[in-house]
């Protein structure tokens, strides 16, 4: 990041530990000719291979299982704080687990912040990852009320 | 919302006082076969008819521009802090405004947080507005660390 460019290209594996340190974030998929977005808590895991993928839990037959699987999807985490902020996109596909995988979402902190009941596990193959760091330039928040 | 079930619908009158009260938020979008989401500041504003609908800018030309005109987009706020969180989401199609409406973004709070050139002006006019409350259940925040 230098001073004449506020925005800066993250390392994939910046953008994995920035994953790996959050657990909240939004999933974008297409359900037929509709464009959703819906925030879930997730976790990383690994799959069988060793390669980093992210876990959720949702309703069986819900919506949302109908959309993600067999299409592209794409999940977000960003955060700001004063004048830095971050985004990190996972493009990946959708893969409903079986009770042959099921208890990987046991081994992970996938914790639902809300209690809701959420049987089916379902996972993100990440098929690209990029984030990116911003310099936020916001100078009404210096502002004074009465000036 | 009731001590049974931790998640309450809000009106829509509801969705759109958030929406006004915030600036940030992640938009999906589908560009060809590729499902995407990207962070973007916006502001409310009202069309010509004065229904209300979202604004945002956007490099010329660009991936953003390209993946939105022509299909339904998906763009979603949220929050948490504490015991709650809220999370609006407005599905809908977006347009791109020819000079003859580009000052209708000079009228909004619509205040870029990054100092990037961003000229062209997208509206995003709504098909549905629908917005979650959550009541969360994290026992883990309040643990100690060496209990």
């Amino acid at each position: 990041m230098n001073d004449d460019w506020p925005v800066a290209e993250m390392t994939v594996e910046e953008c994995w530990q920035m994953l790996r340190e959050h657990e909240f974030g939004r999933l974008g998929f297409r359900l037929v000719v509709e464009q959703h977005i819906t925030p879930i808590n997730y976790a990383v895991d690994r799959d069988a291979m060793g390669r980093e993928s992210l876990l959720f839990r949702t309703a069986p037959g819900g919506k949302l299982l109908a959309g993600v699987l067999g299409a592209g999807v794409a999940f977000e985490i960003d955060d700001f704080a004063g004048e830095t902020a971050f985004s990190v996109v996972v493009r990946g596909r959708a893969r409903h687990l079986g009770e042959a995988e099921e208890h990987r979402a046991e081994n992970v902190p996938l914790r639902p912040w809300v209690g809701t009941e959420k049987y089916d596990v379902v996972e993100i193959v990440p098929i690209e990852v990029t984030g990116r760091r911003f310099v936020l330039d916001r100078p009404w928040l210096h502002l004074r009320v009465d000036e």
